[in-house]
């Protein structure tokens, strides 16, 4: 997608074979960086300090991760340290893990004098099929968007999307935003309410900046305000990504989705969950056995942002002594999910129509 | 209530005559400091500007308006500029054209002398039958507490609020809050959930800023997060305040309201409405009718805290280009609501109920 009128991808490997490129994107919307990773520790500290995020990305980072560091040492020592360096950075991402397994599997079995080169393949190779995969997701996504923009008669289809499920969380289209920007390039005439996801606003700080970038027209909403605009027939389609989806069609995403589930029911609005199918687990036969993140009070009490001097400031915003608790995700139960939007078609969210899947 | 360890209301008359002294409210709960309202335009200015905010406590420092200009001009010219220059302050308020009227009509009965004296008697009752109906509201809703604190068998009741309609919002005790800090009198355990209430942040800046001087146990959340919480049996009752209130019970109130009423009702979690009778609006057969307003885009895009230096700082939290929408308000539908606390009594939210009121 775009970046100041030019065609990005969230990582690629530099021209001159120094490494791999990334965005800085603890930096977005305020400033926009790129960092050369350059070994191993580079890549780990990206995923760790999360430079990079959203799962799809840090699966490929840690694959490039991999391949970085097989320009240092590519023995079963060199491979094995590598694996083990980039799964403690973010030990809960189950991408993370299913990255590293992949790559540690295929480099295993041939003989040192190669893994340089078959793993930088390989990573990109990775990036590839998130591509592809988040592209399909798009192209079925808009076809329920076409739908739905139907019966607006020309006037824009009303998106509302929750969190940054967009290409910034992958390496191109996103997960929720591929149907949008597939819908834009259709020439549907579009409107998104982006919610500013307290506590770390990746709706403001990154689905606003992607949409933005793209030209899509979009308005930041406060979390609390969707519900009212769901009230008053302001939104026409809820679609929001997942971090697991179990079994029976319960979604796992970021803190607050529930709460724009329960309007969209209340109020006769559609509410999708766009995912690829490697965010299911079938091994959950439901979503309240998601074991959920409680995480840093400062998320809650301290924001940051560009203060009118140009600097990037830090600042309290609750009373010094008081404490905070802070979930990072919620569950939204299958029987306010629409359906589910994957790569290979979209879904009921119930556990027979999900069989087909798993 | 408290702070620092003093018990404060939130207006007062100064001892030594020099006027009216109140809590800067803008530089809570990063400063604690008092304000002199000497004239009119200072008592303007601090409603305008938002020094004193929450309708009761508006209505009451309009009194006291009121007051500082008879000092200097107590004839009917000087009244009725005083009652002109105060209602152009903040033009939505309802308790602030309702104490203008009251105090207008009570002083224009008597002779010029002794309006100077009577008017500062007249806004010093309004004063004192807010701090008596708010008491009697919180009475009201002692009473539920106790039921529902029985069930906990010891533990802490944990309790849901959004906004402020804490002691701030008044001259003391507050709406919501005041069946609080009865069940603390009481010595009944307590723990509350406060909704940070984006975008002006008032359940971090002042709910929590309460709760903490007054020494109730409280963790502050991010308005995504009280559904997950409720989901999770974490929460046994909820209870906001109200701006206005239609014939049929429904309730319009701070932005997000809505949301946290959902999840109320989908967890079976009871929901409470806290607010004077003066409230209702009984010319209104129900809440959609309700203008709500639209505020400016600036509260969503920035927002003020203190930063590391101690200085107070705004930081922009959206891209430059974003815009935003962000409506004030949310009506909550009746259904949603399991009661509605008042000075004269708890009433079920339906039209039949609410006669007894009207």
């Amino acid at each position: 997608m775009l970046i100041a009128g030019e065609k990005r991808t969230t990582i690629w490997p530099d021209a001159e074979g120094k490494g791999v490129l990334i965005l800085d994107q603890t930096r977005l919307p305020h400033r926009i960086e790129t960092v050369l990773l350059r070994d191993l520790d580079d890549a780990a500290r990206a995923i760790k300090d999360m430079l990079v995020r959203g799962a799809p990305l840090i699966g490929v980072t840690a694959a490039y991760g991999v391949a970085l560091a097989m320009r240092a040492d590519a023995s079963d020592a060199g491979l094995a340290k590598a694996r083990e360096t980039l799964r403690q950075t973010r030990p809960t991402a189950v991408n993370l893990a299913w990255a590293l397994e992949q790559i540690g599997q295929f480099l295993s079995q041939m003989p040192e004098e190669l893994r340089r080169e078959a793993a930088f393949t390989f990573a990109k190779h990775l990036a590839e099929k998130d591509i592809a995969c988040n592209s399909a997701i798009g192209d079925n996504g808009l076809a329920i968007f076409r739908d739905l923009a139907r019966k607006r008669e020309g006037k824009p289809l009303r998106i509302l999307t929750h969190c940054n499920a967009g290409w910034l969380a992958t390496v191109d289209w996103g997960t929720a935003t591929a149907p949008i920007y597939k819908a834009q390039q259709a020439g549907i005439p579009l409107h998104v309410f982006v919610d500013e996801t307290r506590p770390r606003n990746q709706g403001a700080f990154l689905t606003a900046f992607e949409l933005g970038q793209q030209g899509v027209s979009h308005d930041l909403i406060v979390d609390n305000a969707g519900g009212h605009l769901m009230q008053h027939g302001e939104v026409d389609v809820c679609i929001v990504g997942a971090d697991r989806i179990a079994a029976n069609g319960d979604a796992c995403n970021k803190i607050g989705t529930y709460l724009k589930a329960l309007a969209a029911k209340d109020c006769g609005v559609p509410f999708y969950v766009a995912a690829p199918v490697s965010t299911f687990d079938f091994a959950l036969e439901k979503g309240s056995l998601i074991p959920i993140e409680e995480r840093v009070q400062d998320e809650v009490t301290h924001m940051s942002g560009e203060a009118a001097s140009g600097d990037i400031v830090t600042v309290r915003v609750a009373p010094k002594t008081t404490s905070a608790r802070n979930p990072g995700f919620d569950v939204t139960p299958a029987r306010l999910v629409s359906g589910i939007i994957t790569e290979k078609g979209v879904f009921a969210a119930n556990t027979d129509a999900l069989k087909a899947l798993g």
